[in-house]
Parts: C-alpha cells; sequence; structure tokens
C-alpha cells in the first residue's frame, strides 16, 4: 500500500525551503528538519519503498553523500544490498569511472568493480532530481558495471529543472513534486 | 538480544582488507562487500542497535560520508531522528563548526543549529573507530549545539590505533574488534 494522503503532507511539512542557497536565485530544498523527525523520516522512507515491495530487485546505488541517507536505509527497509558510488579516490581499487558536466567543469563518480553481477538488477536513489547530472552519470556508471537500470527513486523532484529530460527511457519515481 | 556468534562471523567474514589503501602501509577495512550483502548489511544494523533498544535516545548522528550509511540505517531501525554532520559549506546556515587535527592541517565540520534540543540524547555512529579524531570532532560539535553524548557506536574498531583514549569518560560499544 502506498503512503496516504496525511503522510505526503507529512513529510511535505518537514521540508524547509532556504532561499538563495548554496548561492544567490536558488531555493534549496533542506531535509535536515525531516531527518530530525524520526517518525517522519521514516514515513519518508516508507513512501520511497512502497512502489517497490515485490518488485525484482537486487540492489539500491546512491552516490555520496545525501544520497545515502535514503539509499541505505532503503536497503536495510528493503532487504537488499547497497553499493556506494563515491567521488574519486575513495573506494579501493579497482573502480569504474565515470565523468559528467557541471555548470563550470566536470565531476567524475565511481563505483567498485565487483559492486554488480552482470544483469544485477539496481534500484536508483538521491534525495532530489534537480537538473539529473549525477543520476544520468549514475545510470551510465550501473551499466558500465554491468548491472540493469530498474528505476531512479527520488524523495523529491523539481519539476522546473527538467531533470526527467536527461533520463529518456528510464522509469523515474519521485514522492513530492515541486513547481 | 544481541546478535549471535554466526551473525558476529557472517558480518566479519564480510570485511575485506585492502593493503595500503589508502596509501602504504595502512590495511584498509572493505566494508562495500558487507554493504552489497542485504541479508549481512541488515544483520550488521541489527548488530549494532541491539545494545541500544530500549535506552533513552533522542536522535542519531553521523558524520558523512560511510558514516551516513549506518547512521541513516539506524535511525530507520531504532525509529529516531537523524542528524547530519557534514564538511563546511554543505548544510544550509546557521551551523555550528569545530575544527580538529589531521595527520597535516586541520579539516572542520558542521551540524546545523537548529538540530538539537537543549539536553537532547544523541548516539553518536560512524563504520570505523580508528584513531579516534573525527568521533572526538562529533562529541565536542553535538555539546556544542546543545546535547549530551550518549555513546558513541562503531561497527569496527581499529584497537591498535588507540581511539578510545582520544574519547575518555565516553560509553564506546563497537561491535567488531581487529587488533
Amino acid at each position: 500500500m502506498g503512503p496516504g494522503e496525511t503522510d505526503l503532507e507529512l513529510i511535505r511539512s518537514r521540508i524547509r525551503e532556504v532561499p538563495d542557497f548554496p548561492k544567490k536565485g536558488i531555493a534549496f530544498k533542506d531535509i535536515t528538519p525531516l531527518l530530525q523527525d524520526g517518525h517522519a523520516f521514516r514515513k519518508a522512507v516508507d513512501a520511497m519503498a512502497a512502489p517497490f515491495e515485490g518488485r525484482d530487485l537486487e540492489t539500491i546505488c546512491s552516490a555520496e553523500a545525501r544520497g545515502f541517507i535514503f539509499g541505505a536505509a532503503l536497503s536495510y527497509r528493503l532487504g537488499i544490498g547497497f553499493a556506494p558510488v563515491r567521488k574519486p579516490g575513495k573506494l579501493p581499487p579497482q573502480t569504474h569511472t565515470v565523468s559528467y558536466s557541471l555548470e563550470y567543469g566536470t565531476d567524475s563518480l565511481e563505483i567498485r568493480q565487483d559492486a554488480l553481477a552482470k544483469g544485477e538488477k539496481v534500484l536508483l536513489v538521491d534525495d532530489v532530481l534537480a537538473t539529473g547530472g549525477t543520476m544520468e552519470a549514475c545510470c551510465r556508471l550501473v551499466e558500465t558495471a554491468g548491472g540493469v537500470v530498474v528505476a531512479c527513486l527520488f524523495l523529491i523532484e523539481l519539476a522546473a529543472l527538467g531533470g526527467r529530460e536527461k533520463l529518456p527511457g528510464r522509469e523515474i519515481v519521485s514522492v513530492l513534486t515541486y513547481d
């Protein structure tokens, strides 16, 4: 069963908008009030898990650092493995690496080469879908490592930033959408 | 009830030693095989939770990034809030900051100023107790924010590095100890 309206209202009420962070013109969605409320945090994790109960999934992948919070809690909740995606040099060798574009320059992400078996079914998890750049890189990384991306799951989707367009053909699930 | 011997053997069997990482002479404890085994990861989180069932705790604090994995799963498991400790500039203002010494130079950690109520009872969580520098800084940060440190909880303790001596008077719990 999915989350009720009151659960979604509770979750939404615990997300605070911070104007001009991390820079001018950006309205940051601060999830720390949600995390600090143990009941609301559980409801948020349960709401993320609900669409995937009984689905054929083997592993959750999330990128550091905020992605680890929901990814690890969902891994515990669903009883499936967790494969962390990290910045370069943080995971012991051997790793696969992908690069992706930022507003200025590029960044890279890594996964352990033995993180996934061939064809392993992966649920990608992050807290926020913004422009989609990080998630698109995570999809490529999972596929480079031999895995299959089943879906991309977010707590929050910032629809105006068009992240879905960066992820064509992917199943995208988000608990809360903001215009 | 605490974890049985077979659970501890399972958990220990999923921790891989990586020689000379991140630099020569260090035998890195790689937890990725544990995370990738959903059953073993659950057992590890349950083993960390067991000594704290029914204890009077209000919030878990963990430092990014690996600390988020066990901290968030334990927060879900115990049904109490989670207050992330982050590198400078990652949390929206206002924050408290503490500095701590590294082998060369210093580093800083931050927590939201509204993360903890006065006297809030905090369980600090990390994956590994090594030299204790990060955890000692987290204790100071929690106390600066008005919280009370109930205990410091680790999956792994590297006893030879003397981390306990950096944390005098603290209750320290670790699931697995290595000489």
